[in-house]
């Protein structure tokens, strides 16, 4: 379906997908959530690290992922923590519709990635990202309190959780206050690989 | 392996094994939770319930969990429900040791299911459960908080995960408080069924 509206994070078999600090053992924890796309040769190409990296599974669901994306709507901690940390061309190379307070002109970055600032909520932000999308589908990149919005607010359509073999005690919880009475699941997939396992959703409500 | 320790429990996508309450939503979604043992033809011998029931990948992981295990260690609060609950001829059919303060006499059931009652402690349970169960494995029965407890001892060596395509949003999480810098997983197995994932870990230490 064109114009889908969809995420896709990793997942600790726990339920974070982020760590609350940055001490070593969540380094290391991180390491292991995120383990199934680093080694992958769309993870080496999309951020310029040349040549290699594995195909197969992983490497095809990245790249799935990436080609049915035509715009994203990002929150604004990952807007600020990812500002610090994307190299200067950033691995998106689509437009991206931040949601902040913060009134600022567009950011355009080599290779085609393209932030707006839209402060007048996750509404405009979707419509705006669902216009420049075009065909393609917009994805909720993140972070965990912006998709969960999307969730209770019943605009996601479908989503992609890869639960990886990782256990964090705590951080950040990827449904920590999804609004349980209203959001069904709907199995769509179940691609096990080597690394991670994706689980693929369509929502619905109650 | 003979002899090897595992549990076994069905858990929400959001990681809640229990709801906390007992309202009309959480009925729903316990039986959303547990939707792909009801109809098993395996659930429906093993309760009792009569002849028919559905064959195929759920029925066989429902009778190779039974199968493989000679004997069970459970929570006196699981216990305390069960009992109210279980039909006369419990569904265990083999010893289980529960773990409580009360010092109470064996509890024999028809159909071969003896409830011990072990008041030393959870490495006592655990071993006189070895020693009842032979060559066969031995389950933590749950609940949570004594499942959770063999984990951080570093007592279990594997463990399946059935991920349910449901949302709870509150209840009882199956890893809170898991001592994350202490346990590691390896995945062994992942079954994608219609109905939930069964996702099979080895425990590993760090």
């Amino acid at each position: 379906m064109a114009g889908t509206v969809f995420f896709s994070v990793s997942m600790s078999l726990d339920g974070f997908i982020a760590p609350e600090s940055s001490d070593e053992l969540m380094g290391k924890q991180w390491m292991e959530l995120q383990q199934w796309i680093f080694p992958t040769r769309f993870f080496r190409e999309n951020l310029g690290l040349g040549e290699g990296g594995e195909e197969g599974p992983d490497d095809d669901i990245a790249r799935r992922t990436f080609a049915r994306t035509g715009a994203s709507v990002m929150g604004r901690r990952m807007f600020d923590a990812g500002e610090r940390m994307w190299p200067e061309e950033a691995p998106f190379h689509t437009p991206v519709f931040v949601v902040t307070h913060e009134e600022r002109e567009p950011w355009e970055r080599p290779g085609g990635t393209v932030f707006h600032f839209v402060h007048d909520g996750i509404g405009s932000a979707l419509e705006q990202a669902r216009e420049a999308a075009g065909d393609r589908d917009v994805r909720i990149a993140g972070g965990g309190a912006t998709i969960l919005q999307h969730v209770n607010a019943g605009l996601v359509d479908e989503f992609t959780v890869a639960v990886s073999p990782v256990l964090f005690g705590k951080g950040v919880r990827l449904f920590e206050g999804v609004d349980a009475g209203r959001v069904a699941l709907e199995p769509l997939r179940a691609d096990p690989t080597a690394r991670t396992t994706h689980l693929t959703y369509a929502v619905r409500g109650r």
